[in-house]
């Protein structure tokens, strides 16, 4: 990472944590490494951005479902799924310092502190190292069995197919959506909420008939990319990146990654596989139950192939922030540090702020009537100036101020966060107001 | 439990599956005892009735902020909870046949397989066994630490309180509202989803001068009632009980359940405690952290104390269904099966049928511009009364019927589920009509 980007990245992580987005877990005991809790404004701005992936993927379409499954599911998915076996880096051990490294990425590694005087640790062969989380259910020792954490979200989605697919009624084409937690052991986690050891996800799996793989992959691509566009994205910042051949999981037939220009660098935010009938001919195999279909019509018994679009929830937000993040020079001379958010997904969609304390009264009368239908912060604190700085710099799309001349015309004053322009608006028509600019498509 | 009331469960526990609400996670691999998934009908009444808590605890007040903190926290975190070495159930073993027992269950335990012809096990004396589950975190086998799944969402409130007030510039009392996952290694998990081993909880920490410890405790006991009876709990099902002082937990001063007309008995669906100063009083002792808060006027340093309230999500869903669920039946001697469920709640909000197969192009239309605002299901396949009863089973507040008539006048059915009374509408005004009986407060 450059000096630039990592001086970009240190103010963004303090941003975070003084205006309350995210924060380290645990951060009185010192710390948890690869774990974050998010705060007052980043669990609004995630569950908006889940919200909306939710409208769009399920809500709005006919053919997909949704899905909640258990963090912890059967040992067996995984062995299924072969993540018991395969899923994990190969690790290098050194015996000197006891510290361990990833095989691939050693040219990264610092001096051996262990054996001063040179720079080489005294490194074991490579082996793998599993990153999935292991835990024990069950009460008594010996009938205890050993369960893992779920690395992904998705293959529930591949056990359950039978069960969705039967209650909802669905015929292939069609889909079932999943957002949830999911863990991973990694060694090295870095980059802020990028690479974390308890991570979100939004995952898409899409069943289809093995002739129509490639069409619903294209089209789940147009689609997701839409999303990242709908969302605010710039379009400098973001690209697709198709895997090549050699690239691809043993799971996968097709692959692109969907990347953000973080000050790290390009990094991937969502995947979109066409995962062929890897999944449900294991599951198929390793459970007894048939997770084919029937094609009414032709009569025909197939393994449905699955395009899956699989968005990294925490990644995602990071990214929103970074490209919504603007230090703004003004045209008095000041900087003002400013969110561009989509107000779709902005934690705060408008500030009540009575010009001065002795119009708290009505002021806060408004800000509790617009609380039923927004997400609404009031602020009598400090002067005025200072009061859209502070909401400048959380992304709050509109502030509302109530002054003098609003007792006697029943009108506020909005500014746009954006252009910083002001207008009048009555109060009365300052709900229709707002659901309106609140859903204009950028 | 009764037999009726086993019975009642057992149907409820088929229908939930059917359909696909709920039902073992899973299932093809036999099932793992103690974890269930939500299917397509589920995950959206679950969504529902957190989103509406997040509305009602969150949204609309002043006082309160949200968090969303990670299931996996620093291991001193539940040092200091007192659950690494307080948090379990006494239990005993069999030498003969190995199993374990809740020492306080016994008279459940059925005669040993081990010792034939002696209706008594061979038990050890009572010994602790710790609920929480642990795994390990960290690369390399020395370095790794110990960790655990937290057992309930609170503790990283706590934790976090001194960061979000701050960054939320909120003074006392306030509040900090969290909604996620916690898992419990349960001896005997049972009665469907009440006791399970993972599980989700809704939980306010709200934090007051302990002077108004007292106040504060009885207006979220009220406020929080007022939620349940608003979300469709009959009255006749809904009860509270406050524990008496020997049965209090030692971190409590007061305690209330919400309690629920269960088939298997009255059960706690939510818990309201004034825990007192001991969890700030408790992390600041381990962390070496100050949590408490200087009055600005009086210039008082004190510890808060906490009123808390604590809602578990999946046992209020499984009420919610059993409190809307009726076998009723019919003037013509038929029975229909029928949720009651609150429109708000509801998985699916309207229910959309052309009358014949040839209406299907405009019902579909009509179904897709629905889709944007409501949560829809479009269903062509059957007779109408067949399709009427498949909503009612499900809970869908509203049928609209396109018949042949609607292309020439422009107007829709619209069936009621619970009166099943008829009414037509025009088809321009149905998303104004259907916004209001939706939102409209029983």
């Amino acid at each position: 990472m450059s000096q630039q980007g990592a001086a970009r990245m240190e103010e963004l992580v303090s941003l975070c944590a003084r205006r309350g987005f995210v924060f380290p877990s645990s951060e009185i005991y010192g710390g948890i490494n690869g774990f974050w809790d998010y705060g007052p404004l980043g669990v609004e701005l995630k569950n908006n951005l889940k919200t909306f992936w939710w409208q769009r993927v399920v809500r709005e379409r006919e053919d997909v479902v949704g899905l909640d499954s258990s963090i912890i599911a059967h040992p067996r998915t995984w062995e299924a799924s072969g993540h018991a076996e395969h899923f994990g880096d190969l690790m290098v051990d050194c015996r000197a310092c006891k510290k361990r490294f990833r095989a691939d990425q050693l040219d990264e590694a610092e001096p051996c502190p262990a054996r001063q005087g040179t720079s080489e640790h005294d490194l074991t062969e490579p082996r793998s190292f599993n990153l999935m989380l292991e835990t024990r259910i069950g009460a008594s020792e010996d009938a205890a069995i050993r369960a893992w954490l779920r690395p992904e979200t998705c293959q529930s989605i591949f056990t359950d197919v039978k069960r969705v697919r039967e209650a909802a009624r669905q015929k292939i084409p069609f889909g079932i959506a999943q957002v949830g937690k999911a863990f991973r052991n990694e060694i090295n986690p870095r980059n802020f909420t990028f690479r974390s050891r308890e991570f979100e996800q939004a995952e898409l799996e899409f069943f289809v008939h093995p002739a129509e793989a490639e069409r619903w992959f294209e089209t789940w691509r147009d689609e997701r990319l839409r999303f990242h566009r709908e969302i605010g994205f710039a379009k400098s910042r973001l690209r697709t990146r198709p895997h090549a051949k050699q690239e691809l999981a043993h799971y996968c037939r097709a692959a692109l990654d969907v990347e953000f220009l973080f000050p790290f660098g390009w990094h991937e935010i969502e995947g979109i596989h066409q995962r062929g009938d890897w999944d449900l001919r294991r599951h198929t195999e390793y459970s007894g139950k048939d997770l084919a279909v029937t094609d009414e019509e032709t009569k025909e018994h197939f393994l449905p192939m699955v395009v899956e679009t699989s968005m990294g929830i925490d990644r995602t937000c990071l990214a929103l922030l970074l490209n919504a993040w603007e230090e703004q020079p003004l045209p008095d001379g000041e900087t003002r540090s400013v969110l561009h958010l989509h107000p779709r997904l902005a934690p705060v969609q408008v500030a009540v702020l009575p010009l001065a304390k002795k119009l708290a009264e009505p002021a806060g009368r408004l800000a509790q009537r617009l609380r039923r239908r927004f997400a609404v912060f009031y602020d009598e604190a400090g002067n005025i100036g200072r009061r859209y700085r502070r909401q400048d710099e959380i992304g709050t799309p509109f502030c509302v101020t109530w002054d003098f001349d609003s007792e006697t015309d029943g009108k506020v004053t909005v500014r746009d966060r954006d252009s910083m322009a002001q207008e009048r608006i009555a109060a009365q028509a300052l709900p229709g107001w707002l659901v309106e600019k609140l859903e204009e498509r950028p």
